[in-house]
């Protein structure tokens, strides 16, 4: 009934007009697009690559020898491929280890044998010292059953944070957001109520025996206590005992220390823009991992996907018209340093980004892509999606970018989301098994794929 | 311009209209289906009954003991069930045996040692005899490579199929169609030009050293000659050796055999349908496998996703309006004998089938379905799509039922394949490596809801 536009109404009036143009453009742009996806999978190298970071570097987290070795390879790789600039970005990242020590047990009165504990530290965690913590356990799932025990409850006691993934939520990311908050803020909030130590139920889709790590707010300003996470089988036999009313006590140790700041860098590779080469697309990946594992899906795929769009997009003798930037992040895991020093740097040269893209959800068959930005971006980037149906690439959805490119969102830049299939992630996300054998190539090169062909359309019709 | 409607067309606007009374149902549709997700992905048996399938029982070629016991075991699960009637409809199938000796190699003049290659006979295939078969080798990538050789270059020799499945098709099935004929129909084609054996590339997506069976037509009534296949290494490096001149011969020997038909069963269950009993939709897949792996994927996946279909609507208490019939036939890897028996009894008992649904593409992440049915039926089928798109499955495009239900196309039976990824099929596919530990357990039950939704959406609706 209104006739007045509005003016952010009309501005998406004359964004759709633009964007009809390359409707008309369908053609060849399905064409170069097939051209793509046909490159990538009969000429792939993403997977021989993501092999090498794995098998041969292996687990990379920020500090170790292991990242710097990672940083090596990524810059040696990229000159390989002569993209127009490759450098380093200096950054200072935190240096966490492990340590030697892990055991955690269930101690019975008297006649019992202790009951040893399938475990791993969790990222950041300070250490027990050599004695370990010995307590009684108090089992919650939630922060509000925390909060409800309070500190007369908890004080002296390990706290049991065992709130299990939602099975029936599809996106098996959504259900990890819902429990993941255990793990990160458990220890910060248990240690309020003078709790003596931490036991979180890993994250994972699965019953099996395998612990998962994954980082805790580290708590400089506090009182800190040492967290550990159990397997969930492990989880639901200690709750199964604790039902029982049985008197028993957890003993766990681990050596884990957080160390002085080291120097490291974030990996940058650029393909110089023919038409504005002041105007970036981002794809960026996290080179570093949790120390388990080799850090395959995460995020050993998502470097080599960015690797590959801007080799693929090259070897098809394409020549962007905006600057294609490829930004090998160091420490999204424990610390978000390499992010956030990007993000300053590009706020100190005003930088303009026209879209960031991040792969960091795994080398899996891809179901589309999640999108945080403006409605008009949005918009347009949902007008993509005709591009992708052969593919097998149906969801362009809002949602997040992804962590190391988040700081970006204050600069207003479009931010996107690999989205491949993610069922099989959290089988192996922060544990052991998040090896290279868990990456199918062609599922690896849908994802290069699917990423470069978004790259060749922003970088064609913008946002 | 034409004002006439068309009687079909508008068959087909009444049909639109009969449609649109269960958008209007949406809400409570989308209620049950989410419910019958959240039950298989939380109460799923499907994956602890494919464990049973595949490592007590194992794999289960037609004809052998273990196929028997797959009978048994599929009998006393439905049983278990208590779906309303659980019977066996008896059939005479192939039995086919490999027997002990399975080996072949290139013998290289004089000073070269002889190279062993990854061999497995093709099912169906005649054996050598002891001596086995030694002959120059005759490479062709085409049934047209081999008309042009004709019977004076073929005669006496060993022809090697070597057409690779095209990795640049996204469908792998797609592939697998264009390249499998010359497993099928190569040995009959190369016999008739006086060939003295086949050897054919093993049909897989990847490069590696594992051999991969499947069918050949069994040659009654020409003169057969024995087929073998080699890993896609083996033919590569075979390949390569050819094109270098090298005088060579291939010596292969198998000791298979065909024996007489033996008895054996299709295994059904229904559940009876509270207003039209006397209306079939039936769910299908094939009880049957190869006899290298754990016939898991193919198709120990579809049974169970079959069965849970039944399973999951009987215990969320749906009383369904048709009858609901699985049935998990026989002998669909060398003969189809019974899915023919089984059209046969439809025909003979002029049963009406509303539809036909068949799972025979592995326990991967569901993507769609593919139909074969009228254009109403199709129409009426996309129809559904808005439910499913929560769910990650967005494709309902036209193609395949599945090879169990194809002899009911015949009585104008909507036949519906169920389309999960297909991107790992055919790295395990008919080969030692298709076993219960490649399959995973969210995918699997994924498959099972999305199939039980539309056994539910149809019977509500019909099309």
């Amino acid at each position: 009934m209104r006739l007045v536009i509005q003016f952010r109404n009309f501005l998406f009036i004359i964004l759709i007009i633009q964007h009809v143009s390359f409707a008309k453009a369908t053609g060849s742009d399905s064409i170069m697009i097939r051209k793509i996806f046909s490159y990538a999978l009969s000429k792939g190298e993403g997977f021989q690559n993501l092999n090498e970071l794995c098998t041969r570097i292996g687990n990379r987290l920020s500090g170790s020898p292991h990242a710097d070795e990672a940083v090596s390879w990524a810059r040696k790789l990229m000159e390989s491929y002569e993209f127009d600039t490759v450098y380093l970005q200096n950054i200072m990242v935190p240096h966490w280890e492990r340590g030697l020590t892990e055991k955690a047990y269930i101690e019975f009165p008297e006649r019992y044998r202790n009951l040893d504990l399938h475990v791993i530290g969790i990222g950041n965690t300070i250490g027990t010292g050599p004695a370990g913590v010995q307590a009684n356990v108090m089992e919650v799932d939630s922060f509000e059953q925390l909060d409800q025990a309070g500190y007369k409850k908890i004080h002296g006691k390990i706290v049991f944070f065992n709130q299990p993934m939602d099975p029936t939520l599809i996106n098996t990311f959504q259900a990890y957001s819902n429990a993941a908050s255990q793990r990160y803020h458990g220890p910060e909030f248990a240690s309020r109520y003078g709790a003596k130590g931490v036991i979180v139920r890993s994250l994972t889709t699965r019953l099996d025996d395998v612990p998962h790590t994954g980082a805790t707010a580290f708590m400089q300003n506090e009182h800190p206590i040492p967290a550990i996470a159990i397997s969930t089988n492990d989880a639901e036999k200690l709750s199964a005992i604790l039902k029982t009313g049985s008197e028993l006590k957890i003993h766990f140790i681990t050596s884990s220390s957080m160390k002085e700041d080291k120097p490291s860098f974030n990996v940058i590779g650029e393909i110089r823009g023919s038409e504005f080469p002041g105007q970036y697309i981002l794809i960026g990946a996290h080179l570093d991992s949790w120390d388990v594992g080799q850090g395959a899906h995460d995020d050993g795929a998502g470097c080599v996907h960015a690797l590959e769009a801007l080799r693929i997009l090259q070897c098809l003798g394409y020549k962007p018209r905006h600057s294609l930037r490829v930004v090998l992040f160091m420490n999204e895991e424990n610390g978000l340093r390499g992010g956030k020093a990007y993000a300053g740097l590009v706020g100190e040269n005003k930088e303009k980004h026209i879209a960031a893209i991040e792969s960091d959800s795994g080398g899996f068959t891809p179901k589309g892509f999640t999108i945080n930005a403006s409605d008009v971006n949005l918009h347009n980037l949902k007008a993509f999606l005709p591009y992708f149906a052969p593919y097998g690439i149906h969801e362009f959805v809002e949602g997040e970018g992804g962590a190391d490119i988040s700081p970006m969102k204050k600069f207003g830049v479009p931010l996107i989301g690999f989205k491949p299939d993610s069922q099989r992630y959290f089988k192996y996300h922060h544990s052991y098994l998040d090896t290279f054998d868990k990456v199918d190539k062609r599922e690896l090169e849908l994802g290069s794929a699917s990423i470069t062909s978004l790259v060749y359309l922003i970088d064609q019709y913008g946002l």
